[in-house]
């Protein structure tokens, strides 16, 4: 690569040009307009489109070229063709492109065929470029939403501190919205399809270095330059954590890969082992790796395997203690200090034990209690799991756990499982930023 | 036991009494009362208290001896010393006893030793008994539910085909309440707690002759009669698919299940071994069994491995691909047929081969179009999965999906990730019976 170097200015544009800028609203360049407005970007909005005068009161321009302003961002919201045409004009002031457009190499030989003529082009006109066949950027720190989906249908989450990194555009528009949904906030999204140019590395390299980012999610399909994605990984994780998941590992997958962003999977043991050596953290699914954003969002990397378990449902508990040793976790028994102090304070019938079990008889302070007096140095997580049956448990155990939270320097996260009125009970936790899943497993 | 024999009358009373009957809302007999009435059980129920003339309308009596008719189901919601001094008066009339209350081996030495002369007293009177520490039954059929939780704060699942046996009150309470959340039915549900009488094997053989029941799902902490369970198993596993959890499989697990419901859970390999023995599909999470319920409470068991799937997204295609490989599935290609008639039907830039992605361009007939073409002899399963981003697919997928499901005989499942919009939208499967899955993996 010639153009090769930073690509910071991709998260702090001063100025986007949106080329194929339309006020139709069946055009996906007339969703991206209203979600780059919506989002509050600070700085210069160019629709770019020989049709039209003026879109939404911005002065809209005939190309590129026709722009007296360098141009950080140029999102390509055109026919893969018009993509290749409107780079061999004058694009000198065009530092960075967003190509949104599909039709490259993911639709076969002559998609290819173009994106090889795209790659040269790029190469020659010194333009950095994300995509083709991607969503782009969703910025909670520049405010720059590039994606082509409105926010009816996928929500966006609000500011925080986890940077993902993506092939697949469907699988950021998800983890956003599921994020959003769930009251996790994230720092940066890249959605970069089919690589012609930034990749992975490019991105971890930027991160590394960025204050905004205090965690790295990836979704990998493919890695072309391994030895480079080792070292750029391994820079990332000497900072902060950076959490994995490569899918299409065997098989069908991987042969759904090639054909999703034109990408060749290879050997998923390779993978595993760069992992390794880069010092990143596996998960096996999409709920796991959506888990691991949640959390590390909020708190940091616990500093070891043992769990404290605190329930209010003995049969909850002891799923909660499977899944734990499953993962490979240890859930260690209470101190003899901790049992006896809890044993004055807990309900009658609780298991004073771990998990401790609260039974239906619980009071909103007596997960404190044991908060208070077994979350000792002996553990390292708390999992705290809540069933909302018990008359005597508020919603004001919420602002409590989170109390205690603030003051405590490891992970305390909520299970709570169950149907409508859970959700409802548990959205206090959510609302104030304190991580909660339905789930007993997984995570 | 003396009392051996069929259990049929606890899923086909005529009568209730309600032992420990109060108007007074902070009771959980108040809250039973209202559950009953709610229900709209058809038999006589009979509030149970010296202290009231009548509560909601309903006479009330002193004592069961009292009432002039045969008892089918005596609850019991009183503390656990007056259900032994009640026993020991004239109880003749009681055929089967649901004891909720709690303070027997669960709670230690103390508790164990009343529990043993509850035993006793049952065998000696001849009343077949349900508990101690138990909600009871929740049953669609026969219209009874002795949960003692509101369903303001449970919800209760709509009439369905599979039924729920469980020690343990809160997995009974949880698995009912996000069953009813997402539109799947059971037909009973019986949570026995510490099972002085009453057991899953009693249960079982029961459930294998009830018509009512099409599948079965078993929540184990621990069984004490090896030999019978199998027996018992393997003849219900002979009419309908039972599908198991054990849970407190390692140590700190089984350490809280036996605190839990006094229950000793036994290494966990011999549950192992005996599940397979019966015939009995085992399953490794609370997730998983949930799932299961959803799905056999609308399809019968897939005859095979082969799984067709289908997406909008590429990346959900993919990691749907490696969580079904990562199960024991297979995802084969599609037949060369499917292919060539495929191409002339959906989206130019659609992926022809398995998983099948119709990519953002989809409509809503080009889901029908790959299940009609694809769906064939190859394949035992379909998953459907749906982004609800692009621009052309809306609700009316679901009532055409489930006109083709009702002509299939093999499981056509949805996967629906997302948050809000993607809720609603999957909400149109929902309310017309085909389960929705909100995960990629697990199921």
């Amino acid at each position: 690569m010639t153009t090769e170097g930073q690509i910071d200015f991709f998260f702090k544009p001063e100025s986007i040009a949106l080329i194929g800028a339309s006020p139709n609203p069946e055009k996906l360049s007339c969703t991206i307009l209203e979600n780059l407005l919506k989002m509050g970007f600070k700085g210069k909005i160019y629709p770019v489109n020989p049709g039209y005068q003026e879109i939404r009161g911005l002065k809209c321009y005939p190309a590129p070229g026709d722009i007296k302003d360098k141009i950080d961002i140029a999102i390509f919201a055109v026919p893969a063709s018009t993509v290749l045409e409107i780079l061999k004009g004058p694009v000198e002031n065009i530092k960075g492109a967003i190509i949104v457009s599909s039709g490259f190499r993911e639709i076969g030989p002559e998609g290819k065929e173009m994106e090889v003529r795209l790659k040269d082009i790029l190469e020659k006109k010194k333009i950095r470029a994300m995509g083709p066949n991607c969503l782009g950027i969703y910025d909670t720190a520049s405010k720059v939403d590039t994606f082509f989906i409105s926010s009816d249908k996928v929500e966006r989450p609000s500011s925080g501190g986890v940077s993902v990194l993506t092939q697949s555009g469907s699988f950021a528009a998800m983890i956003m919205d599921e994020m959003a949904n769930e009251g996790a906030g994230v720092a940066r999204v890249v959605s970069y399809g089919n690589k012609v140019d930034v990749d992975e590395s490019d991105c971890l390299e930027f991160l590394a270095r960025d204050e905004v980012t205090k965690a790295v999610a990836l979704y990998i399909e493919s890695v072309v330059n391994g030895r480079r994605f080792i070292a750029a990984a391994s820079g990332c994780v000497q900072k902060k954590p950076v959490v994995a998941l490569k899918v299409g590992k065997r098989d069908p997958g991987a042969k759904a890969a090639s054909s999703h962003t034109g990408a060749v999977s290879g050997r998923y043991e390779a993978y595993e082992a760069a992992f390794r050596k880069a010092g990143i953290i596996e998960v096996e699914s999409y709920e796991e790796l959506k888990d691991a954003c949640k959390v590390l969002n909020r708190y940091p990397l616990a500093k070891g395997k043992r769990v404290l378990i605190i329930t209010d449902g003995g049969g909850i508990g002891i799923s909660i203690a499977d899944a734990c040793e499953e993962a490979g976790l240890r859930v260690p028994d209470l101190s003899i200090e901790a049992i006896s102090k809890l044993r004055k304070k807990l309900p009658v019938f609780a298991s004073v034990r771990n998990p401790v079990d609260l039974t239906g008889n619980v009071k909103d302070e007596h997960y404190i209690d044991a908060l208070q007096e077994a979350f000792g140095e002996e553990y390292d997580l708390a999992i705290v799991s809540l069933l909302w049956g018990p008359p005597l448990l508020s919603k004001g155990v919420a602002e409590k756990i989170k109390v205690f939270a603030s003051h405590c320097e490891k992970p305390v996260l909520i299970c709570s499982p169950g149907g409508r009125f859970s959700r409802e009970m548990s959205s206090a936790f959510t609302s104030i930023g304190i991580p909660v899943f339905l789930l007993l497993t997984g995570g």
